[in-house]
């Protein structure tokens, strides 16, 4: 299975996985543990930007499958994680122009693998993922991607607001989703384009927004505040799509 | 709570609850149990069409909260069904042309809220969703439709194929969704419109297939077989949105 979701547990386990190189998505300590393994293995975190969250004891057995942890539980991510140039590379051989998602904090697995399942669908070349706060590629998502997953690349970012900065020194256009916007349909996003979808509950966050050229809105008519954000996402990906076709 | 889901167990509790004309959305009965009070029960189902399972004590036992179940298990619909003449009168009250969306078997409650949620912001005036081989509107559906629940109506209908003959008589067109179809972007969708969306894994059924005026397929550049059913509802009924808008 290409899709398991990996606990490890225990100082020789966790500091071995790090050692090979496996991608850790998060890290679990026990909070005020210090002696030398410890130290190795958050060490060995921080070279590779994993997130450490130290921890109680009893959140450690809460979290623990095998009842014996030593201090410290490691996610190990799913499947691996691209790069941004990779994306480039994919758009280059198809000869089209990039059209990437930056999704800024979807929580929920079930969203984040239909939508890498959209982005497959509407053509994008790769779907962009913070390293916080955010659900990262797990089983569930692997498994809600229907398969998307094996072919469009996902990347984890450090600083997303960065990221969409050098991107756009390079060319591309960002269009993020929000209410407030001009209605999608009055804008052109016709162009080599980044979508930038916020969080389940608070939106794209305001540093992201502020470095994004277009604000687009879905145009609602009922009583309710938003869609879900898979919805919004595959309803505005399509806009994109029908741009491009109409081209 | 209006959201509340109701399990409901033991002979009596469940005869009074169809007495007491509860919408009960699927009953399990004890294999091969015909004593007086179970076929009371049984009688009053099917008077109310409620789908009778009939199941091994072992498979009761699972089920069971109380673990005093006598036989018989009732599932309580956490929410009250309406009817499809209340979306006409929602309709006409808005002075709008109907756009009604038809569930061909959704499965996933998660699909089934997104969607509800999806139909109240597109300004849908209700959902159609079959009595059997569908989920119905359990507290995990109110609680994914993020309060959609309050204000678009959801009727379950015996015979989505009949249905749809019924309102085509009443001058409403009906578009498919379906992979062999007609580019969305090319049809006219500006019409009283039902909206046909098939179930997760298999789509549309041949039969409900049949009744619709139009097949609508949303075009497709990726490598897997489809969209998400709320991603591709969504998809769908923004095109809707987009063409009315547009007139």
């Amino acid at each position: 299975m290409r899709y398991e979701e990996f606990t490890i547990e225990g100082r020789n386990a966790v500091l071995e996985a790090f050692r090979a190189k496996k991608t850790i998505d998060k890290l679990f300590v026990l909070d005020g543990c210090q002696d030398g393994p410890i130290r190795s293995i958050t060490r060995e975190a921080r070279k590779q930007d994993t997130i450490i969250n130290y921890v109680s004891k009893e959140r450690l057995n809460q979290l623990s499958e095998t009842g014996n942890h030593q201090g410290v539980i490691a996610y190990a991510a799913a499947y691996e994680y691209a790069e941004i140039n990779d994306m480039f590379r994919l758009e280059e051989e198809k000869g089209e122009a990039p059209f990437i998602f930056f999704l800024d904090g979807i929580e929920d697995p079930h969203n984040l693998g239909a939508i890498i399942r959209t982005a497959n669908l509407a053509g994008a070349h790769g779907v962009v993922i913070p390293k916080r706060r955010a659900v990262g590629l797990t089983a569930t998502v692997a498994k809600t991607s229907a398969g998307a997953l094996n072919y469009t690349p996902v990347a984890k970012v450090t600083n997303m607001a960065n990221t969409i900065e050098e991107l756009k020194e390079k060319g591309m256009w960002f269009v993020c989703a929000d209410m407030g916007g001009e209605t999608m349909y009055k804008l052109n996003l016709t162009g080599p384009i980044g979508l930038v979808v916020g969080n389940e509950g608070e939106g794209v966050s305001r540093l992201v927004k502020e470095k994004c050229d277009m604000v687009a809105s879905i145009p609602m008519k009922g009583d309710i505040d938003s869609l879900n954000a898979s919805v919004a996402t595959g309803v505005l990906a399509y806009e994109i799509v029908r741009q491009r076709l109409s081209k």
